[in-house]
């Protein structure tokens, strides 16, 4: 069976698909305008591409948020993507806003640096998102919300988001197939949150193998006892389950205490669409 | 009609139900502990009071975190109830997070500057869940999360939130039940973002008045045109219609292009039971 070629997408539908969706989305929001930040990684460049195809470059601003030890490679493939869309940019540097709380604790692993860094871009996104009037687009995809690599009111906060039913294997696909630069799609993908770290060296495994599991237990909706027939490692397996299971409080709004006949989140769950 | 009364609530039976909420939902996420953002206001007071009861003062962490124009008395209210439950405390100043961006644009709005701080407090929040190991708990009432009166992935962000179903003058009438001080009952309520800031000046009615319109809205399933009968002024209820409509994004997850069989947000919905 080959799983990979199943994970393969029809790039031409995909793309006018996730171009309509943005068109449509900001409309049904009341914009005309975007915003993002544009890490130089292949997720946003990725979304750069598609959002500046929906609503034209001069609608979309590009934020780029470098910290101290951001990677100056991320810039320069951030500048790539800029160049190349005609988007609108604007850098801001986190380090005087970051260092201040990381400075009261030195002994802060590198993950709670990289969450207080996610969340503080997210902070600056939000307010572009008042001083440009766009809507905040996302930028993670499927992989990172299944596996819930990424921060919860962080990197994996927007409005509308057109990568999160995209495997990485399928945004490295989209992103040729839209005009990414090679030396972006090629690089190992990282959140460049500390020097060094890349996302298969943290996880543990590689996109391409983990998509493939992912696309059999969800889409495929395989049980973990078919994946292992299917040839799958049964600690891999269990430690993907394990990351999913563990991660379904950053897919979801928080949980109300339901005391009421009507309540947030529960019965009164009209997206977009009450008040006729 | 007295609506008044008809969201008088049984205080008894509303305390046991909040108090083992808090203790069932800790348990299914996992956690022994709880974190929370305490100012000195009624929600967060009475917050703080059940959570206490719930799992006991010694596993809850009351953060303080002023802004340097916060009031000193939200300070010694926030002090008083740390007294009065027996909670554990600790006071992190946001001002040198928070000022570094908000002197690069001298012009920026109060409502800009407040959403900047409110989201300053949930990064520390979330920190403070990873360092004490404690789920955090939201404060957001019910008549904010329907006008849309909070920030998003700021002081709406939660894991859970005992709260957002009772509108803000049962959470006065629960407060009071549960022996949060009179005089945090009673001032004008503030979200303190800055001088002179009130709830009720800002939005132009009192929670008085609001609450009873949003009652018969949603509890009460009430048209625009039945509550206009019932006595509520044209412009009031156009106005918090407007704001409820406005608001929906603050209430929902991102919306993700849906481009494969199965994707987060629409077919893969199994909020903390997957996996079986």
């Amino acid at each position: 069976m080959d799983i990979a070629a199943r994970l393969l997408l029809n790039t031409e539908v995909t793309r006018r698909v996730l171009v309509a969706f943005l068109r449509q989305e900001l409309e049904r929001f009341d914009f005309r305008k975007a915003v993002l930040n544009l890490s130089g990684g292949v997720d946003s460049s990725l979304a750069c591409f598609l959002t500046a195809e929906a609503i034209g470059p001069e609608n979309v601003l590009a934020l780029l948020l470098p910290y101290r030890t951001s990677t100056p490679d991320s810039t320069e493939h951030a500048h790539q993507v800029i160049t190349l869309t005609g988007v609108r940019s604007k850098t801001v540097d986190i380090t005087p806003m970051v260092d201040p709380y990381l400075e009261r604790d030195p002994e802060m692993s590198d993950i709670r640096r990289g969450n207080v860094m996610a969340r503080m871009r997210m902070i600056i996104l939000y307010d572009h998102s008042v001083v440009w009037n766009g809507l905040p687009i996302g930028t993670s995809n499927k992989t990172e919300l299944l596996l819930g690599y990424g921060t919860i009111f962080g990197d994996m906060a927007s409005a509308i988001n057109p990568l999160g039913d995209l495997y990485k294997t399928q945004v490295r696909q989209m992103a040729r197939a839209v005009g990414v630069p090679e030396a972006i799609i090629q690089k190992p993908p990282s959140a460049d949150l500390w020097v060094g770290q890349t996302d298969e060296g943290e996880l543990g495994f590689t996109y391409a193998e983990v998509d493939k599991l992912l696309y059999l237990l969800v889409d495929e909706r395989y049980t973990r006892e078919e994946v292992i027939a299917a040839g799958f490692d049964a600690r891999f397996v269990d430690t993907v389950m394990r990351k999913m299971r563990a991660s379904q409080f950053k897919r979801m709004p928080p949980v109300i205490a339901k005391v009421s006949r009507r309540d947030v989140g529960h019965d009164f769950l009209y997206p977009r669409d009450w008040g006729t």
